[in-house]
């Protein structure tokens, strides 16, 4: 076994005894009581971090809360998160008008260059940035959203108060490394591995609602599924 | 938009022209065609090598096979490489018994320190190694496998074989970076990306039958999951 796995070891441990937003004791303590260089404990609470068992706080580190657990259905990021007593929140990063890409105009079954509305957001638990979504939107549909909705509110709530019922949705799931400017938004590092959730959701017609691509960061959030025989 | 990105764009452009296996041009080459220096071009090729979109072959890079998408549900991984045309394989890695952990314990509902079956196996799509599986199954009703199982064939099928009949899964979806030890067995390093899947499967009395803990390659393994309103 490396030195950096016995010191994970040792760190995992020593996590184990202490709660969240407990410091973690210092690198060069940690080296003394591990008997390894300083290094190695750098390496060892790099991996905690990127697993998100413990966060940078001010010039120390402590231990993190546990990941948001979003379960994968067709409730919205806001009701995932309250189930996790977390606050829900969401800053606007953009909300404009933009023509469907070929890729967009399959998805949203609009003809290529058609308008989408394009609302990209930074997703807050409990004021962190744990996300950033860009959902799309047939702009013929939802032209209405620009004069009743709040960017800073649920959007699966506006949409079904303007009558339009989520039947299904198929999404995919991949880890990315994010771009600077996603990092940045993120206030994290283009180290910190991404979960990539792409989804469309459709209403019970078979319409297109929306196409959504987001990125959740690695270190703060879990997709959570439950599977029930379906024969 | 900084000169990778730039690049990052003439290329997803430059390989939608291609078919798969198709070799990229050299760095140098793209250099000159995209009137950047060498270090942009490598960058712009190892962020599409994370993505999955090339593949290196030898001395040279190639345009990568699209990802496996595994259906997150109740088949086993044959079914799902299946599906996708690819040709299922597994290599054995370890195949022992081992003592419950509290965690184990908890997850199969035996005591701790109870004989506990561990399978680990890698998993094959086409001969690639895409993903690194650990099972655990209750010594006291799994027993027999030792006997009866092929571990390069299909667990799901030796278990339904044994009349034991999978009803529901609890699954959780993180991305986290892989070990040494996990990246040399997938042939991969400890900077891609891996989709970390956990699950526990119940059969039809609610009686836990494993716990499994799976890593795959996130340059060439997706999870789709496909949503139905339970109102």
């Amino acid at each position: 076994m490396s030195k950096v796995h016995l010191v994970r070891n040792g760190l995992d441990e020593l996590l184990t005894g202490l709660e969240e937003g407990d410091p973690v004791p210092a690198e060069r303590d940690l080296a003394v009581r591990f008997g390894v260089a300083r290094d190695t404990v750098r390496q060892a609470l790099h991996e905690l971090l990127l697993e998100g068992r413990v966060q940078r706080r001010g010039r120390g580190t402590v231990v993190a809360k546990p990941k948001l657990t979003q379960p994968l259905s067709l409730r919205s990021y806001t009701e995932g998160a309250e189930r996790m007593g977390r606050k829900p929140g969401r800053i606007l990063v953009t909300w404009e008008d933009i023509e469907a890409t070929p890729d967009l105009a399959a998805g949203l079954d609009v003809e290529v260059a058609e308008p989408v509305m394009h609302l990209e957001r930074v997703l807050l638990a409990d004021n962190e940035r744990i996300g950033l979504e860009s959902t799309y939107l047939p702009l013929s549909r939802f032209a209405g959203l620009y004069d009743t909705f709040d960017p800073e509110t649920s959007l699966y709530a506006a949409i079904r108060a303007s009558g339009v019922y989520f039947a299904s949705a198929e999404e995919l799931i991949e880890t990315i490394l994010p771009t600077p400017r996603e990092a940045s938004l993120l206030l994290t590092t283009t180290a910190m591995p991404m979960l990539h959730l792409r989804r469309r959701s459709l209403d019970a017609q078979g319409q297109p609602i929306e196409v959504v691509r987001a990125l959740y960061r690695g270190d703060r959030v879990a997709f959570q599924s439950t599977l029930v025989d379906d024969v």
